[in-house]
């Protein structure tokens, strides 16, 4: 069984449930908002972990679908808001729900997801934990996202952000925001997986750490692809990440290193301007591609998948535990 | 005691938990920005209601302590996401959130003040019921708010909000808007109130329709203020929902009913164009101002007050009954 069919055979299960708690609520109008995120795609890896961290502590997936709803609710909710952070247009080649409906539509929708979170929560086994690691797992994404745009050089218009930018980058600071930004969902999504599935608190340690390993490893290669280019139905764009002014992006991290004084203060010009050519960015991703920063970064992937799959001898053989491997793999492999 | 001090007198209980929860899983910088909201002041009318309402039926005022600090940050929490929809950079005559630290950290802030309502919540007695009731509530207030956006003639560029717009408003529109928009927090301040005071059903039945009259009177008071001008410390700003291209305002939609169809033209005309002169305005305001709208919207402020007094019949006498009942005439008869 390949990782796609691992995914797909679970997304159905998820799906029917979480659209049945976003219309809790809800008029038809913005019922047909909301079901837009949702409906526009998503590969449903860490619903998929959940159900699969409930099964490979001898759980049942049935127990595990509030719960893997709840973490693909998560997922969306910040995906809107987000979108509406960064105006973007365009998510996996689709408008977004703030290009499809506005901002303003955008907000509500979002705002609705938060509440669809909690209907989710309070139908899962074990409610009152799963909602207290969710809302802080929150709490943590926010401030990850806050550090996010702190670390952007530039393209805010706020006084406050433009005060407050990070002017340096270090990997301390990197690992500090992708950890919660991106692997605090991770972490939880296994998390809740082990507790749902009743295992016991080594189980549900180790899956954690699971979790946050491949959470880290997912965004090292979200960088990769941000930057190398990602497969998609209107072919690659290369150096995205180098276009929204991102110092928080591994690859130019690493490139930085290497580079010497004027390549270094060439490519930190062109992040750090507003406005640029299409001359510039392009010097500028040639600069970045003549480091080994995308191999490094690559390699850096694949130690915390390392580090991930052996998180997981403490539990016994199973059919889930493998698929878990396999999807741990698939995270560093993927070109999407 | 009068009502200014009734409200002073809770303010502080409740203001001292809600920070102590709104600090709760923020970094400093975080905190500042959700801080902003709250110190910037806001009358408490509704914490104080709870914190009432709990008395009413017996119980203690501390009991009520974590249920009116989350009416407060449910408030505040709409507030901060109003002020990025309606791009308003004042709010009782201090910048808000949006303003002082851009719509990127209003939205982290809003973010934030969604999972502090569940810490308060869950800190509350009966905090399950709490929970469910306010995860209710603010799916009302975004429906109410989705209608008071495409109550709007003008002002919005999203084509969707184009498309949606309401070409015209009836005064059951009106009411549906309001009661989701503004009463519901009212009808659910009063709701917790009772039953963390331990409440019987009637009483606690009776205390929701007196919180949902209550905001009833609320919102058609703010809708007057809102055209007959507010007392601010940078004088009156007459007409501001006409402005604002507002069909969702009482004093506009009675106006409406007794113009003739030349005036009507104008009114409407006015609340519809997008770019307007001050002469215009002025004379749109000038029309609204020849009617009895304003005198007719205070009397049906009036008479759900009326209602509201009416519904606390079953409750026998208290200190606490006595000071609900001038907060009702006091939501009427406030001038700010």
């Amino acid at each position: 069984m390949s990782v796609v069919d691992i995914l797909t055979a679970r997304r159905k299960l998820v799906d029917d449930f979480l659209l049945k708690m976003l219309r809790l609520g809800a008029s038809a109008e913005l019922y047909e908002i909301v079901k837009h995120q949702i409906i526009t795609g998503g590969k449903r890896v860490r619903p998929a972990m959940t159900i699969l961290c409930c099964e490979a502590v001898g759980g049942s997936a049935e127990d595990a679908i509030p719960a893997a709803a709840c973490i693909e609710l998560v997922h969306n909710y910040t995906l809107i808001f987000d979108d509406i952070i960064d105006q973007s247009d365009l998510r996996r080649g689709l408008p977004t729900v703030r290009a499809k409906y506005g901002d303003v539509m955008a907000i509500l929708a979002g705002m609705h997801y938060r509440e669809t979170i909690y209907e989710a929560a309070r139908r899962s086994p074990k409610s009152e934990r799963i909602e207290k690691i969710l809302s802080l797992a929150l709490r943590r994404i926010i401030e990850g996202e806050r550090f996010d745009v702190l670390f952007e050089q530039a393209g805010r218009e706020s006084e406050y952000v433009k005060k407050m930018m990070y002017k340096a980058v270090d990997e301390k600071d990197y690992f500090r925001m992708i950890k919660a930004k991106t692997a605090t969902l991770f972490e939880a999504a296994c998390k809740v997986g082990g507790l749902v599935g009743n295992g016991d608190p080594g189980q549900v340690e180790a899956l954690s750490r699971f979790g946050r390993n491949c959470g880290v490893a997912f965004q090292i290669v979200d960088d990769i692809l941000d930057i190398g280019g990602r497969q998609g139905e209107l072919g690659k764009e290369i150096g995205k990440d180098a276009k929204e002014h991102k110092l928080g992006n591994i690859v130019v991290l690493f490139s930085l290193d290497e580079l010497s004084e004027a390549e270094r203060d060439k490519l930190l010009h062109v992040l750090r301007s507003f406005r640029l050519s299409d001359f510039d960015v392009k010097e500028a991703i040639g600069i970045l591609l003549s480091t080994n920063a995308l191999k490094r970064a690559w390699e850096a992937s694949r130690e915390f998948i390392t580090k991930a799959k052996s998180n997981l001898d403490v539990l016994t053989g199973s059919e889930a535990k493998r698929m878990l491997m396999d999807i741990a793999d698939f995270l560093t492999e993927r070109s999407f």
